[in-house]
């Protein structure tokens, strides 16, 4: 069976060679243990940073060893008081087609009442990072302008139909038309900026936002960012969950300084991690799970086939080539 | 008697030629209003954004108009129901040597309990901009570690006693050796750094915090506040009071981008201006007063003489000439 090595600490955009695939024996799993059969891989935009050489809130990525990742995986054997042969379990698992483990950090998945893969999605860390950072740091209030950046992708198609719920205006951007056309026409976002086709992203979003933004909930920085904080609205609220397009530069990234912007119109910026509401993490299940029965709330994926194309589908999500949250299927 | 108006918008640093200096007749007070002499003229760095001709959380100065600050002025005639000849009031009001009001927004301070000129620091907007800033936005707890910088001015000398109170170790940032001896000896400052004989900010404070900072009030902004960033602990909270080192710039200031940071330590940068938290200043206004009663609270002034040199103590400002709060006492 196949394993993926982390082989180089990537420099800039990673590449296939920065990964590397070894054969082994199936493991066996020791007594009180079970063996998992890996059916869905989340790959995301955070691991980048796993794979630096650096003190951040989770730690690197080590090298020569297997890359750890949101798996849904099958039970194939078991000894585990608490799991049977048979059970789909999530949790972080390493990128292997078959693992071990003592069943420590994963919890079952109720395959009936959504597709497995939505266990790495909507139903995941994916679907939380959108419900808690929008609503603990972004707060939006009814009639509030919201806007998304990377809106097309995991967490932001998330954010936006949130916001909806919330009776906000919500204002995404996205890279291509037809991701455009899927924020207004699948979730229901007011309008669509493509960055792409735009050559004064400020100036959209002053079109589409002539109030201006209560709320930039940020998956992209840089001057995505800068744009924004062009158009925030005074009390307004950044949320920063991402800085995609900052994460493969090898320099210091320089850019406007926002503190004036901040002193002067008392905006508020942070930063987040989902694992920081982790008490609240049912609660957020529950309300998703919700919506999402109740037709509230609908998902975009990206499922790519293969264990082999697990570093490829990663390395896609920098050139923005998922709508929605991507996943690899392995069988 | 005379009056200051604003003559030109300042361009970079301000110049006394940017005022001009009127003569007139002393004015009469109407039915109802009351004629005040000027005391005590406060300034302060914020007026500096004030002289822009943009939009901000308060209008811009009119060119040719007075300019309007707080000040303590004593009442010498009056025919209003609330104020009698011989109070003493504070509020917004012009570089005027006398002026008339129908005493809407000021009120009338105790001239027993603190000196007059305290109304306009520790007693007025200054202390309540520490006060508000640190405990709503900073929320500093007992055992952190907390930076500041213009420690040794109005606001900054008031935020490091206020955290020291609330149990924290306090670091201030300050610009002479005099200054730093201050802010450990009458403000009880942990530990001072002079920036302006420190080649490396960000190593200095490394050395006086090696656990990191946990809140940073900002005066300063720009490499002051990159400086800070470097040393930012997870969970840790940017005060965003002020940014005095751009408020002259002319260009768009340039900087690292702080947006990684802010993701991957989850940190919370916020801006305010103090009248966001008016509804609480009677609470912020007794708790001042009650440890300034105790003598838990000291603070320090720099008092310039004469209606004639309010000008350039406003210039003196950015040039770091004042300890604590500067005022000009006017007779």
């Amino acid at each position: 069976m196949k394993t993926i090595l982390l082989k180089n600490r990537p420099t800039g955009t990673p590449q296939t060679s920065d990964f590397e695939f070894t054969d082994s024996e199936k493991p066996s799993p020791k007594d009180g243990e079970i063996l998992l059969k890996t059916k869905y891989v989340s790959v995301d935009p955070y691991m980048r940073g796993r794979m630096r050489d650096e003190k951040s809130y989770v730690e690197p990525f080590k090298l020569n060893e297997p890359i750890t990742t949101a798996i849904v995986a099958e039970v194939v054997e078991s000894s585990h008081e608490k799991f049977a042969k048979g059970d789909y379990l999530t949790g972080m698992l390493p990128w292997k087609e078959f693992s071990t483990s003592d069943g420590k950090g994963l919890r079952k998945v109720d395959k009936e009442q959504v597709p497995l893969s939505a266990n790495l999605g909507i139903l995941g860390l994916t679907g939380l990072t959108a419900y808690f950072g929008l609503l603990e740091i972004g707060e939006p209030k009814k009639g509030e302008t919201v806007l998304v950046s990377g809106a097309a992708g995991a967490v932001g198609s998330i954010v936006g139909q949130i916001a909806k719920l919330k009776g906000c205006k919500v204002i995404g951007i996205a890279g291509t038309d037809e991701k455009i056309t899927m924020l207004k026409e699948k979730f229901s976002f007011d309008a669509g900026i493509n960055y792409d086709t735009t050559d004064d992203l400020s100036a959209a979003i002053k079109e589409a936002a002539p109030d201006g933004i209560d709320v930039y909930y940020d998956n992209v920085g840089s001057y995505t960012l800068d744009a924004a904080m062009e158009n925030i609205n005074r009390m307004g609220r950044v949320v920063n969950c991402g800085a995609i397009s900052l994460y493969n530069e090898t320099e210091q990234p320089t850019g406007p300084r926002l503190e004036t912007t901040l002193v002067k119109k008392s905006v508020k910026m942070q930063g987040f991690i989902v694992s920081n509401y982790q008490e609240k993490f049912p609660e957020g299940i529950k309300q998703l799970g919700e919506w999402l029965k109740d037709g509230k709330l609908k998902y975009e994926e990206t499922v790519v086939e293969g264990f082999d194309n697990i570093p490829q589908a990663f390395i896609d999500l920098f050139e923005g080539k998922n709508k929605g949250k991507m996943v690899v299927k392995v069988y």
